[in-house]
């Protein structure tokens, strides 16, 4: 960890945490020992993430404010909803979860969202953004209707806050005017990527003081238009004095307008300025919604962090700090194989450069989906609309009817929030829209909130899109190719991490749709695997071919069209099929199959191998592969019991 | 019709619509040419629209304002999305399709919204709500980028603002400074249902003054603190004047802190002050986005809807004039069956009163829903939040976890908006969320962004919930009964319209989670149906058992979990299944019975009924049905087809 001070075996060393028997103590705390409780738990998080790996700055970002409403609030009684919830790492340290954290996104350790299952103390489960407000309003109103009395808070992001699922539970909360209601804005004018977006703006001249003086020019200008002289020339004074203007332009109106009391900006650092502004924010809410604005520092307290928030976001539990490091391989000579993201960035720009129409869409993931290449080459063609999915998809549509080819890069499990855009605004009138769909399948420590797992289930019951996946980087590349030029809705399933390491054959040329591949011939059964499942398959091929059981294996590349006559073909042959998805097993690939040969009447055995109905929670992504069966050796397994029992029926 | 004027074949009274050869002709009137012409298009749509049913009110709303749209933009050019697109009948007729509206919303005639197959006037297709900021704002930048000259228009209505997307593009739209953009805000105070939500109270006070009240308050206060005495009293009076303020309190201040030029409010019914803001706009959008706020009113023009928006929202073409009309039967001695939406809205109430935790939600969608019975009974606990699902589940969640039973009543199509929040909030966490899924299956002349066909495939990959689909009315209340206390997330679907007429049991008791009903044994084949395909299966087991074919006919009562037992006996006994349902075949019911079998081994010959996957038109429900094959007849005569294949291979 080189120069970082880290020590596992030193929990002893944080006698605050220590001797915090419960978070209750806290509110008896004065500011002094606030102020080194903030301290320690930095200290101890900078010590323990740098060790397990996790979300990193924006935790940084949150210790003083976590202490603050450990302070104020009673969370035993009072909700809270952390928005997210990677940035609450210091809830967990200060509700007895810290002799955990060297557990923190292992398999069977504590999560690195909250988790109801995981505290007393986590009061809703998220891992997605921007639903905090709607959560916490709910709780709220299951309050008053119970006639019960606590505080309900949702604590959100910026960039959170441009999603419009928070804009709609905004909306609500100042209209039935929510009594014990606070929104607190955690403002560090970042997502994970700068944020984007008109709100932004607005919340960064608040912030400037830019939005005084806007209001100081407009005041100016009406004092202007005074026909009497003298009380012009008086104002004028007055103005700049300054007083009369800050009761008038007050800052936060926009929120006032939405039927919110709006206080701030305050510095979320400052233990003192949080504690007396929450407590302001605590009695104010006595009469409705209330939002505090407070200005917080990603990375805040550790310089690598703050001086580059973005590499810090997510860190990996070696020193290379980042989620999406491509580790040196092992052999020099052999050079590690690149992500898919990496490759899906690096294709996107090169098609780009030799055709115009081609533009990208990211919703506040540009880094993570491997845009930003694009975006350096082709800044005026990149859009990152912010933590907006709906509307990313419908403006792709709008870019598609102008005769444009959007590529909208977008995580399986993000994709679920624009499901209705798909649907409504793509597929229906059948446009050529591509969605690049990043950490399809199992996404490893994020766990259950980040599994890309349904995907296959609900866009092939959609009309007119195309679904593919590739079994390796370079197959993707073509896809990538032949989804743009499709003419239809594509969309491209692929796993978060490491390609295969393969080489790249130039020039991409276009697929034929619905058309699969044969790997192998047998006769014993027919192993049809989806993109990720394909090697393993193979694997498995191998294994029992050593137990004198002959596979034939297809490389199925669509899951949507399907090709019904190379499937049904070596279904007829070998009478038995299994097929391999990294998906969930209701209404996936292997369903289709299912489907596939009830309707050409094959009444060939079936054995579906993908991820079966439960929550699969967090861990390494290898090792829940194997839990689910999806590996070759556990595929071999499952296949030899398979024809086993066939033959027997 | 009594007393309103409808005459069919005089569409030869109409000389300004027959002399209109194309639209560009409009820019040339004059004012009074114009005025002429909207007098002409409301008759018109007034004689016509009460012949053939279809959208009254909001049509009615916006005549004045699309005579202006056309006179001052040229629509070969100019881009225009109309949200929703069921305010755009004038646009329909202006634009060469007023000798068609006998066909409106008929089978093969023109669609009750706009397409862009229909016309090239028609630019976005839409259905649902909210998406005409971003594709608009999608056209503009496809514009910029291929170097065009025209203007991006969205006009979107306020009920539509309370969605989340539309704060999502306008986020955007003002922070990318998009120019010849503009929004047209036609504000007429409702949605279906009165509107609701902080936005519209804000855009209420600007109608009515309040807004510019309230910030006279705001000045005075900062007057009185200033100490100088006479200045103070110079400015006071210069306050009661009222020309300094109406500089500083410029409306529409809340779009222009996100980057909007405001202009309004405007009359939207005045051609000459509309056709005067228009050009206003399309100068000031030179320079970036702007906002114009028409204020209009709902079924303006004809007295009747004038007075009663909501019942004249859709009409029937009968002069009951009501979408839920419940026909009145032909035999007086038997009552006419309830619909679905009045036996949901009934069976809640009786519920909620026996039970304070149950509490209702709604989109935006009470009367259509049932939930406006459930609201009279009970005004506490119903919620409706505009049209904003995403934001509904995610509260309902909150709800939840603080111990109460909500019931989010959203149509089946509209419930693709809040999948991702049904998925991360409801399923993840395993909370009590009942959705009840009127309007699913065909919903008729709405057509294809309304049928509500993918329900089952996109919810049974989920895990945790239970999807049920009752046979009759007395089947639901109970199925109500059951998922309101069944401790996990649960979905109901049921159709649109009338229920079948059966007599209703009290007490609701719980029915078996995943158990079904066997109707009918029989030894050549078992149908398996859901919901309302129930009967129609027994009609076809009829039908078959008249040429000697023997069958079984499960209800299979449960989408999710199946009733594995009783399916793969029954489909063991016979050695054939029929699964019939009212949805999508890929990944729906008969997908689910397929993976069943195949799981259990059962090589048993698959026939699967339900809509196949193309997209579906608008006409009458059962004329769509026969099409699809799911009527009584048409599965018989597909299962005998099938038994014969069957019976060869």
């Amino acid at each position: 960890m080189g120069e970082y001070f880290v020590n596992e075996n030193k929990l002893s060393d944080y006698p605050l945490l220590k001797s915090l028997t419960a978070p209750l103590q806290i509110r008896q705390y004065n500011l002094k020992q606030l102020a080194a409780l903030a301290r320690e738990v930095r200290q101890f998080l900078i010590d323990s993430v740098c060790e397990t790996g996790g979300h990193f700055s924006s935790n940084m970002g949150t210790v003083e404010l976590t202490v603050a409403l450990f302070h104020v609030f009673d969370f035993l009684t009072d909700r809270i909803v952390w928005d997210v919830g990677h940035q609450a790492y210091s809830h967990k340290v200060l509700t007895g979860r810290w002799k955990q954290f060297s557990t923190l996104r292992q398999y069977n350790g504590i999560s690195g969202f909250l988790k109801r299952d995981e505290s007393p103390y986590d009061h809703f489960d998220a891992g997605h953004s921007s639903t905090s407000i709607s959560a916490a309003l709910g709780m709220a109103k299951a309050r008053d209707l119970q006639k019960q009395d606590f505080a309900c808070i949702a604590l959100i992001g910026d960039g959170s806050m441009t999603a419009g699922m928070a804009f709609e539970s905004l909306n609500q909360a100042g209209y039935i005017k929510a009594k014990q209601f606070l929104v607190i804005l955690n403002d560090n004018d970042m997502s994970i990527n700068p944020n984007v977006g008109s709100l932004q703006g607005y919340l960064n001249h608040i912030v400037s003081g830019q939005y005084y003086h806007k209001w100081q020019d407009r005041i100016e200008k009406a004092i202007e238009a005074i026909p009497i002289n003298n009380l012009r020339r008086l104002l004028a004074r007055l103005v700049n004095d300054g007083q009369a203007i800050k009761r008038i332009a007050i800052p936060g109106l926009l929120f006032e307008d939405l039927g919110f009391r709006y206080i701030g900006p305050v510095n979320g650092h400052d233990i003192k300025t949080l504690t007396r502004s929450l407590a302001e924010a605590k009695e104010k809410m006595q009469d409705g919604p209330v939002l505090l604005h407070v200005q917080t520092k990603k990375g805040y307290g550790y310089t690598p962090s703050e001086q580059n928030p973005l590499k810090w976001h997510g860190i990996s539990p070696s020193d290379t700090a980042f989620e999406e490091a491509e580790q040196a391989s092992a052999d020099p000579d052999k050079p590690a194989p690149p992500s898919y993201t990496k490759v899906f960035g690096e294709t996107l720009t090169a098609l780009a450069d030799k055709d115009e129409r081609i533009v990208g869409i990211s919703a506040a993931m540009l880094d993570g989906t491997g845009l930003n290449i694009f975006q350096k080459a082709h800044p005026d063609r990149c859009f990152d609309v912010g933590i907006a999915e709906q509307h990313a998809i419908t403006f792709a549509a709008g870019l598609a009817v102008q005769g444009l080819r959007p590529v909208c890069a977008i995580y399986s499990t993000f994709l679920q929030r624009g499901f209705d855009q798909v649907f409504h605004d793509v597929c229906l009138q059948n446009l050529p829209v591509t969605f690049a769909l990043d950490r399809a399948g199992l996404v490893g420590a994020d766990g259950p909130t980040h599994h890309g797992l349904y995907d296959i289930a609900y866009l092939r019951c959609l009309p007119n899109i195309i679904l593919m996946a590739p079994k390796d980087e370079d197959e993707f590349r073509h896809m990538l190719f032949t989804a743009i030029y499709s003419d239809h809705p594509a969309a491209i399933r692929y796993p978060r991490g490491s390609a295969i390491g393969v080489p790249l054959r130039d020039p991409l040329l276009p697929m034929s749709i619905g058309k699969s591949e044969l790997l192998l011939e047998g006769s014993d059964i027919v192993l049809i695997a989806l993109g990720t499942m394909v090697h393993p398959a193979l694997e498995a091929a191998r294994n029992l071919e050593s137990d004198g059981i002959s596979c034939a294996v297809i490389n199925a590349r669509f899951a949507k069209p399907l090709d019904k006559e190379m499937i049904t073909a070596w279904a007829r042959k070998t009478g038995r099929v299994a097929t391999i998805e990294e998906g969930c097993l209701p209404g996936g690939f292997g369903s289709a199959i299912a489907e596939c040969l009830a309707d050409a009447g094959i009444r060939a055995a079936l054995l579906r191998c993908g991820v079966s109905d439960h929550l699969v929670q967090h861990g390494p992504t290898d090792k829940l592969l194997q839990i689910e069966g999806l590996n070759g050796e556990e595929i071999a397994n499952r296949a030899r019991t398979f024809i086993n029992y066939s033959q027997q029926t």
